[in-house]
């Protein structure tokens, strides 16, 4: 269809987070957009101090897909910071400044940014974790120091340059997510799954413009900088906290009169001890939701009459996958949502009865854009058109999603830095007409680092080789991800519900070459 | 970033109006969906009937991205014709039975659908309308003829067959708009326009899973059809009637306890009428939406209690680029959506200031894909990442949008059967430093059927010739887009607001070679 509208089709059917901060401009410029301490930004004033900082950064030789990272606590300039970017077509690296050294290191060099903003108390720590030589510029939200100039400093320099052309495919954000195989790895979101995120979580539980959310969670996660972008988008505002504690934050409820909140233990039972101590009943609250114990969430509704929303999510798919009233199913992680899909499936993407475990898919307009410069696993994630989250869970009849594990992260196999994914060898070898099980995974290797192991059943009476049979799968993937090792059994040990039981195949027949 | 990203950017991020369906089963399969008489089809049965049309239509050849031409009143199968449609990837052209024979006639040519499915009571007219030997596939809702098959009794035919991958990039819906330039054009919609639509007004109305729609609006209409799968996205119920009349319908807002109408004048009064005779208060009512005098809307809110929300919008932005509660702004059509941009500009595109009248542009998810088979139209339309509504209207300080009129619909000039823009030939004319005033526009021409003519003003002093600015231009424009006659003039009239008064230079000039 695209071929027949030709080059005509062109980006009119797009929406950035750009576009969210001029539609603010035009719908309510004097409401109070965030708020600070003594800060209160207006969303028109929110929307001049973001095109500040992007006239200032395009006046340090920031681009379009340049990257920008931020190691700070929530602030008003973390937002400008995200709108900056928005106006630039930059990209923002939220860095968690929890994390070790070498970790953040990790994250500069794969990201290489052309820029680096820090609050003042990073900047010391930045120095032992990071060469920074080798970003271009170094700013600081603050007092500036021989490294780091203060953002304020170059806000405004060149206003003009600042905006430019960005579509709603073009990238806003970096996460890293938790190492996988070995390395952190970046996942991609572009300005179209923010959007589509904040119009699911506004229809959903929903946010109005007299909603107003008290940022707890922190930027640099997903789920905070989804709740913050959406209560903005339904024109609400966001109040601040810079470093969590219940005290401030039971009063910032009350005198905010905070409606939103989102929480990850063990915010929630403190923040109820905190009001429980001082009388604070929080009855602003409407909505609560992240994650947290039964009774905790009984007590949170008990106290303030708001409802949780229990969810299941990653920084891959916006957050919220799933998102329901807790008391609806209390115990599950809830329903999919309006722009999710979900299926859970075995280990060869074979949907799995109601009822039954498996890897829990996703897809939808939330669903991120792939990981950062790693083309094969990003292929291997969206293998089929949907999302493979890696974790493990089974849906009831009613389609509420049971949360069970994080699936073993040691299946990909790394034969001489190659990645090879047991499934995939494992399908091919099913593919021979004499095989009727198979099982694949990775041994130490002294040549290769690690290499690959099968352990077959063929059919009864079949005369098949070992050798043949390798062949023959280097007959139909790359000859890499062929087993360098391969037996055959009896039979494969199986679980009840007839699935290889993997880790007994490895303890036997793991170091038997 | 694509690039970076390489072929792993699979299509995870989709969600389609297959998927919607394939949710409400997984969410709530014996939940009322759609209720007409004595039809009452669950979310499991609608699903059912769905795959049984799929099956069917893809058993008589029918495949991706092939059309459907239905002609027919509201009714359960008009869904399930729209599910098929979208499980199959092929693409439903709902024509307005209103329209006049030649008309339909030239729909059906210009769509060139491989099916038709049309109620018994325009079998008969159809015959009149079109060579029906051109269209493959003839189907009747209903009782069939020598020349139309009942759809029932090809549907469930072959199952199997019936799903294809289809995207939120594909076409589910063709829906032609009034006439410009001479002939109607095919407006071409996305499974991601609607679902994009469909959030938009979930999370505006709001729409919830108890929500009751009553299906006034036709379905061949983009404003009955976004409500109807907004109302079905969100959960709710679908209640159909099969040609409107007051009586009816007000019984069915009391027996079915409908939550949400959409109407268009004379709908609305009539009901009221009704409804007072017969003491119905329509209490179940919570939002109405549509058009209708200032009165009207009063008097319903009153009657009701429910909400009245305003609204702009066409088939190319499915219905709603604006959606806000009358009593915001009475008389204003309200202000942008959520996932809607808007701009007022000038004749050459330049933003206007608030309280001036221009016209409107939009952008954003529910802006539709282009006009079937019309490359050129649609990239004018689509010039500058903004569709250009042809509708003039202001935005005030607040945002809210004044509609003022349906821009002069001649604008198109058809030189030998080219289409040429008259802002176009007026930009390029304005680019000879020594002109200083442009206005162009379309004369009867025996030769050509139309030529151009540009009425233009020298700067003082200069002495350049008309043959010397044609060639000018020729030389920047394609050729057949220079005028064909062109005269100087000392001044061109304008009205208060500086803008070139167009029928008045049109009117003086227009005859003078």
């Amino acid at each position: 269809m695209v071929t027949e509208l030709g080059e005509s089709k062109l980006r009119q059917s797009d929406m950035t987070i750009s576009d969210m901060i001029d539609k603010n401009v035009v719908l309510r410029a004097d409401d109070a957009a965030i708020i600070c301490g003594d800060v209160r930004w207006s969303f028109g004033d929110y929307a001049e101090e973001v095109d500040r900082l992007a006239g200032g950064l395009a006046s340090l030789g920031l681009r379009k897909e340049d990257r920008i990272a931020v190691v700070a606590f929530n602030c008003p300039e973390y937002f400008q910071i995200y709108g900056a970017a928005a106006r630039m077509g930059a990209i923002v690296i939220p860095v968690n400044w929890r994390l070790k050294p070498e970790e953040i290191q990790f994250i500069l060099e794969d990201s290489s940014p052309k820029a680096l903003i820090a609050d003042p108390e990073f900047v010391e720590g930045l120095r032992d974790a990071a060469d920074l030589r080798n970003i271009e510029r170094r700013l600081t939200i603050g007092k500036g120091t021989a490294e780091f100039s203060p953002i304020d400093e170059v806000s405004g320099i060149d206003v003009s340059t600042g905006t430019v052309g960005v579509d709603d495919e073009d990238p806003l954000v970096i996460i890293y997510t938790a190492a996988v195989g070995g390395r952190p790895r970046g996942a991609v979101i572009t300005h179209g799954n923010l959007v589509a995120a904040n119009l699911q979580a506004i229809a959903t539980l929903p946010i109005q413009s007299d909603s107003a959310y008290l940022n707890l969670a922190p930027l640099y996660h997903i789920g905070g900088l989804v709740m913050s972008l959406s209560v903005m988008h339904a024109g609400g505002r966001n109040v601040l906290i810079k470093k969590f504690n219940p005290k401030d934050a039971a009063e910032l409820i009350e005198r905010e009169k905070i409606t939103i909140i989102e929480t990850f233990p063990p915010m929630l039972s403190s923040i109820l001890d905190e009001a429980s101590l001082s009388g604070q009943k929080l009855s602003s609250l409407k909505i609560g939701t992240g994650l947290d114990q039964t009774n905790t969430i009984q007590r949170f509704q008990e106290t303030t009459g708001a409802t949780f929303w229990v969810c299941f999510g990653q920084t891959e798919t916006m957050s919220f996958c799933t998102l329901s009233p807790f008391n609806e199913c209390p115990g599950s992680s809830g329903r999919e949502g309006l722009l999710a899909r979900l299926r859970i499936v075995d280990d060869y993407d074979r949907d799995v009865p109601a009822g039954q475990a498996g890897e829990i898919l996703v897809k939808g307009p939330i669903v991120f854009q792939g990981y950062w410069q790693m083309e094969e696993e990003t292929a291997y994630t969206f293998r089929g058109g949907w999302h493979h989250t890696g974790d493990v869970g089974r849906l009831d009849e009613d389609g509420y999603l049971w949360y069970v594990k994080r699936k073993a992260e040691k299946e990909l196999i790394k034969p001489g830095g190659e990645n090879v994914y047991p499934s995939e060898v494992e399908k091919s070898l099913l593919e021979h007409p004499e095989v009727i099980g198979a099982c694949v995974f990775g041994i130490p290797d002294e040549q290769w680092g690690e290499a690959i192991k099968a352990v077959c059943v063929r059919k009864a009476g079949s005369s098949l080789k070992p050798e043949e049979l390798i062949e023959f799968v280097a007959n139909r993937i790359a000859r890499y991800k062929k087993p360098k090792y391969l037996t055959f059994v009896n039979a494969l040990p199986r679980g009840e519900n007839g699935e290889i039981e993997r880790e007994t195949v490895k303890t036997e027949y793991g170091l038997e070459i």
